[in-house]
């Protein structure tokens, strides 16, 4: 996916995409500490006459259903490029609060409206790249590990119908675990250490060229 | 097992025994939030004239081999009861740590430390309770789950070969996880929030009486 | 009295019950240290599979007036149980404070009040446990145990008119008064170390069932 | 009682002393906020040419034991005039935590060591004067005011044997308790508000004089 | 000056007044560490029946200007006798920020505002007692010192002519100051230490009687 | 060049490497967050199975002769590889602090001093990468970029002569600075953000391969 | 340049002069600890009877475009004479934030708003004293030196054109750059330590006088 | 007097001359924000050139009993030029403390201290420059000032009969009281806020000189 000189991309997401930002929009310093700010970094370097500005609109505990109610604030930042890595927080909720079920998103509602958010991209012509969320465990058939793959495969079927970008960033990580395990990696399976951001930010400048 | 009256019992063991204890012995308002703590409260209110006096000296972070360290400081305290939960760290450092090899305790020296200091209370004539490690994982063909009920079984046979108490606080967690997944127990499958707590206080209060 | 499974519990009362719970209403993680958060673990312990929803409401400080006051919130919490117990601060002003006459609730103003909160759950089909309020005092005598005794009267008298769950805290504190000082219980008589705490979380459990 | 011109009174005694004085030894600003620095504002104002020189020893949570060891430093003070309070730890270490019995002082080993301390100080030719312990509890057949009455009966009998001076600060406060619920003046029945620690300056103020 | 049996005082002035004091307005335990406070403890210990209820209103830095305009609010707390300590930041303005003439109060801005305070008192029938501003410095020609007298003749004036009781803080400090230097009392020759806040309460107590 | 699996590698320097690393020695989550952390994850990102251990043992404020003196820990590590970068502090003290010449290192003893210690490496077997010192300073005729340039050089001499891998930092930021303003990169032209960070850990990257 | 006596002279700037300042205006003992607050202090000494009363009105991070948003408040201080030193974030952000140009401010608008703020203070006849913005860089062929100098020429030019007072603050620093190197006087080339404020208000006591 | 070019003067004193300097001794960044650290950039501004490392020794609370005490220290700093400027708190005592008198320095004590400190620097071959105490009191009958100004003359004395330079620091500020009220300088009379301090360091720049 091509990305234009002097142009802006918007990440918008949980807390992997917000990590600690600046508000009312992380920018430059502001970045935090997670994938966001390791991808500017990384393209800077690569790519330091290219002028590309990143900002960071991700939000701490963030599911789709908080993500399409600030989408005008999202909107408003006039980047050209919008990347939106979103629905761990939407399966979570299912298993760590089963006694508060409208706090989860379910399936049919995470597919709705990103179809929706998907499609007002391209109709207000922003680039858009679609990223899967993840889970940071290597069993399949656990049963968070598997619904969390329903929901990697909405994103991807909606990637492909309406011809946008796409990563997988499950696939980031199941590369990684079959030599670690996933404590290696994160706490809880959900926010990585250093090495599972870099994983993301290398996986996009892999994406993502100017 | 049978409790003296007017006899004191201290807890041995890790962040789980620990959870904020006072220094350098956890004792009364000092006993920190965890399951030591919920025991002793418990344990007031169904034997209100029994006179038991808990002791808290878990220690965050120690595996068998710390613990192993500081026996004498242990033994000093008097106790007439010594229970002993150890061996989370001891595997757990083997998967989130496999860069530092040194920071995990293999099994054969587990069992060798933990067969030494038994029979070391046998000897001083200490009543004494072994509690197994355990991991909120009800996997039991994950990895760090087998490996943990290996050294569950190394506890168990222990405390048969000298003769005695053991509570199998991996089964106090399994029957949780029959209906609760993970998450509802633990961000981390290691530290359990209060419900895990008061599982093992529970178990801990059918386990012994006066 | 039996608890509907997944239904929802609250706890209105004061600093015995709130003991600082999360706001705007106490739940999971935020339930606080007090009896409420040792009844929540202890009932799921007991019946992990009946997913009970526990609910905090309880503020420092609260007499009855206060909680008349914010009444129309408790009930918007569409709790189907409603657990009560007020009426400790409604006494102990008339003796700490006797210059602030106003900041105490006389017995005539407590009845009134509990009728009415009473019979507006019973309108609304709610189900109701009245706990009586406390004072970890032994001697009955004593001028500010005789009041608490007199309000804890009219608990029970109106708990009976309405045929309504009742709980006399006072005997649970009395039972452990006959061998403790209220010294061991609490500092100042009122607010109770864990120990009771857990006294009234096992005698929660033992009058409600699923 | 008379007290010299330019003389130091030192006062040495538990948490009622203490009051946050400063350390090694407080004096002036460092007098803290209790009885101490009450009386010397007291003193200040009504005798402004003659000025005593106070001094605050006191420890929080001292018993008489604790004064015991300290001993040597209170003495190299080298104040003339020497003013003890303590007793009230000695007495409620055996209420509030009679599961360690070491807390405590009982009744001989708090006469021996007074007398013994009071006999040293009429060696070294100090003025003494020495104040009973309290209890804010009217009724005199509490289990704690009785003890609390006997451990005073000890310090005045002490008093009158070596013929030093002596205040009954037990009195002071069965003078206010007439009037007064204990919750008036202390939440715990022993750590006195702004008015009972001027109710012990005042009563210090009648008993010496320059 | 007579004061009915559990009436309410309140005290109006700037930061001798308020000392930390609670908001909206001190009572009880919110009194703050000045002369309110220990004035309040000694009436309570001499007069223990009376049940006199004591308000602070007092605000850091003050001058009568601001006393009016919170006037309304000093009125509404209903207490039955006022007490008005106002005008040393009027004149210290004068001398420490000359370059901000706006910040201190004239003279003739101060006589009448004090007159229309006073008279309002008199109309709403408010028993007042008016004290004096002081300054901690015995030389009478110094300039401040001297601003300040005039300005206290003006209180004693007023309250001569409205016939409302009269409290000379001046003498009071003038009394120490004859065999103290003012560093004794205050470092900045204002702010006194306990002592000169004990000798304001004392005064207090000679002037106000059941 | 060339690193062992399952080695250890350590990282010796300034603030820069230091960047609030760990005591005693940095490693895992206290890697500090520069270039080392940087490195490690995108190391175990590409070569996941390698197994290399990151040890971060920088000093903010070092210069060579500190470096000098802590180097027997340094050695103590046990690391099979060790990268140094040291020498911006000897250079930057003898512009910022020209009155204190005992803080700078000269050219002469920094050269000594490299040398030994560079040889000590050899003789221990230590496989070795220096890292030149850097200023981002695009002119390289400006004084202190001068003086930089000719520790640089004396740095890669020293590679040169025994042999060891050399990595020419100062040449990373001047392949950035065609384009960049120093401002982009670093505040005061010494610490660098995240840009210039990533930058080291990629050269690094390039530099060293399993 | 001539000022009057007990007239006000107002700092408008950036964070060279705010440093710290009280809000809403700084003045006395909240003039902050920059290059104001030391002209102040050099102003009292020199002219003890004058009586000039100095406020601050800066903020740190403002450019021209700042100041022309606030130009009300700041004349709304009635102070007769205005001293405005602004420019260096208007230069400097062009160069540390190229991927924001909206944050600078380019030069014919620096010039334009200028202009019409000099003008409105002709109009209202406040005496104006205009400093030009510096950057602590000795080579003047560096290009944001460059660029600084350039804006400095547009103050001076204007402060020509409306015949107000000029302070070239560039060249101040100037002649201390002939011998210190940049970092003795500022770590990041714009926020000069105690050496560069002093050299500000020295320069500043030549160019006003009573 | 003349400072040799890249000499050292060390400042010794009390509060006057720590305020929040670094320790062990203060230099650069940490001279504090009195006096010294105003002189250090007065005289960078000056000379350039001329390279005076300037230290700072005070101690807050010294008395010349105390600088006797860490005379050894100061020495050690080899500063070739000493600045002593004590007394302060030797009177001060006396009259703020007087229930204390060990710890103001008498007359002669302090006289024979001075006499044997400014013998030692004369025999280390140290230029020194004696600077008097100083209180900020126009009244020269007021008790303190009279003392102080006694306490000044024999500092004058010592600096005649062994020939170093004096800085008669009381005439400073008298020179400002002439149109200024003391707590336009300083709330206590001691310690002077920035206006006093730039004047005492002033006055050093016009004593010293290249």
């Amino acid at each position: 996916m091509q990305i234009a000189p002097k142009s802006r991309i918007v990440f918008i997401g949980d807390s992997i995409t917000d990590c600690g930002r600046s508000r009312p929009i992380g920018e430059a310093a502001g970045l935090g500490n997670g994938y966001v700010a390791l991808f500017d970094a990384c393209w800077r370097v690569r790519y330091p006459v290219h002028g590309l500005r990143v900002l960071n609109f991700g939000v701490s505990g963030d599911t789709i259903r908080d993500v399409s109610k600030r989408w005008g604030d999202a909107i408003d930042s006039q980047a050209e490029t919008v990347a939106l890595m979103i629905g761990i927080n939407d399966v979570w909720r299912q298993f760590d609060r089963p006694d508060r079920p409208e706090l989860g998103v379910p399936l049919d509602e995470y597919t709705q409206t990103l179809d929706r958010l998907t499609r007002d991209l391209g109709v207000r012509k922003r680039a858009t790249v679609l990223l899967t969320p993840f889970f940071i465990e290597p069993n399949r058939s656990e049963p968070m590990r598997a619904m969390m793959d329903r929901y990697g495969d909405v994103v991807k079927g909606i990637a492909g119908h309406y011809g946008v970008a796409c990563l997988d960033t499950q696939q980031v990580f199941d590369r990684l675990l079959v030599s670690m395990h996933p404590y290696e990696l994160a706490d809880d399976r959900v926010h990585p250490r250093t090495t599972g951001h870099m994983a993301l930010a290398l996986a996009l400048l892999d994406a993502l060229h100017p």
